[in-house]
């Protein structure tokens, strides 16, 4: 079995300088499982949703091939809730509301039919949840793992806890210095690795992302898209597509790892073209490969003679 | 001929979290140069230094093969010094002082017999002056030029002329930003194309740097640093590797351009390694290439099939 995604499932409310979207579809576990799936056929979401989630985003996910055996419906509660607003320069947003609504009580449960899956992908959430998320699995061949500054912050211990599970752990830069403690990138994630995961994949938005292994530091840079028109969801549905592409791999292995990191940086590319989940609705696998193929013609480097 | 600088020689007393160093060698036409010659035996550099200004210094780049012969020495005043302080976080520095002494009435002259250089790079310096370097040379093929924001926010008339005259403009990030008044970077090189240099270049420092030709955008990063000790004077060896790459190709061609861009990365990463310009004075060709080389162990995509 293929990738399972837990994390959220949220209604997203999004400005930025270009438009505007309310009470769209969003989550972490939206965003992985929308992107994982163009590179297999086998993804499947563990979330929770509440009594007011529309059907038609039940539906539309589902069609797109996600399994949705393990999403729960909890009638008691709204569902997660998130607004935020970017600025001029996308890189910079701030946070209006989170309704944490039923994720506050959310205990995932794995169905029995899921603990058998290879890769899995634990969305940012609580660090505890996290763990109890992998108790129920069955020896997982490779577990990738987000977190964000709150649980650096708040949660130190059960995130180190965390850390000595999982294979793989992708941050962004900032959430990799405040791990660390350190402002150096090479050296916070050596820092990290030296904390429990083999490999660390740092997320550097527009400057692109890096994947650092025992023997091995390799950069992807961000595909140069001209018009970003909402930057939600990239670093999940970056995650979805390192995950997808390492689940039809030997997910050890350093030129699988290296694959994965162009598939997630392609696939994040598309997301930020248009709003929410929009773009990622609708590509062919003819766009993806395209789109990876334009991350070798952006990188590599010509082969001349006599350069000194 | 190859390769002309024009910018400054400086007196720089420099403070990192590793040590600190009182009027070492600095100045932008001294990195430029120095970083250069590693790739072309034909280095000019065109600059002024005072009355202060050590012998051992001039003997320093003259037995590097730098030709001096556009080194002029003014007797009535003092070398341009500079001293600044990084933080902990190498990327932030405050200047701590900045005495132009010689350089407040620094007016250039190119020797007659360097006029027909092929390269020119123009420092960071006032852009009235590197027009009047341009007014005296011959007919270049390939004009370099740095920038600041100084020079952006109050002498943009200036600013804009020069920018007609050049073939190249290399500025950093926020430079480029705030040049193009717009926040994303590849909007943002467009605009600056449109305003003259056929080719941009941005460094983004710990991120590496982008090139931008009328049909293409390539990407380096930068090479993985653990010991940053001092990362003055990184951006001006960027610019030299970057000039005497091409100085030894067509300058105008696109993989000569690709391959320069690795060359001033791979120059500027040995740079930030020690104080001041002590590692650029010691390196091996073998370390140059080597360092080439790992640049495409750091970036090349793997061939694998069925990604997808």
């Amino acid at each position: 079995m293929g990738v399972l995604a837990v994390g959220t499932v949220a209604l997203d409310s999004i400005e930025t300088p270009f438009g505007s979207a309310d009470g769209i579809l969003g989550g972490s576990a939206m965003y992985i499982t929308m992107a994982a799936r163009y590179f297999t056929p086998s993804v499947h979401l563990v979330a929770v949703v509440g009594s007011d989630f529309p059907d038609e985003y039940i539906d539309l996910m589902r069609d797109s091939g996600v399994d949705l055996s393990g999403l729960e419906v909890d009638r008691l509660g709204k569902t997660f809730a998130w607004s935020g607003r970017y600025h001029d320069d996308l890189n910079i947003r701030d946070t209006l509301a989170t309704h944490l609504n039923v994720l506050e009580t959310f205990s995932p449960k794995v169905p029995k039919h899921l603990r058998r899956c290879r890769i899995v992908c634990l969305g940012n959430l609580d660090p505890n949840i996290q763990c109890q998320v992998l108790d129920q699995m069955s020896n997982p061949e490779f577990v990738i793992c987000d977190t964000m500054n709150f649980w650096i912050e708040n949660a130190r211990d059960a995130l180190t806890r965390t850390l000595r599970r999982i294979d793989c752990l992708i941050v962004n830069d900032s959430e990799a210095r405040e791990l660390a403690g350190e402002p150096n990138l090479i050296r916070a994630a050596r820092m990290i690795r030296n904390m429990g995961p083999e490999i660390v994949v740092i997320k550097k938005g527009e400057h692109g992302a890096l994947l650092f292994t025992e023997s091995a530091v390799f950069s992807v840079p961000a595909y140069p898209v001209e018009d970003i028109q909402d930057p939600t969801g990239a670093g999940d549905a970056f995650m979805g597509g390192f995950a997808g592409c390492l689940s039809g791999q030997q997910p050890h292995d350093l030129n699988a790892l290296k694959t994965a990191l162009v598939c997630g940086c392609a696939i994040a590319s598309f997301t930020v073209e248009k709003f929410g989940p929009e773009r990622l609705l609708g590509l062919e696998k003819s766009d993806v490969l395209s789109r990876i193929q334009a991350f070798r013609d952006l990188t590599t480097i010509p082969l001349m003679e006599e350069i000194l």
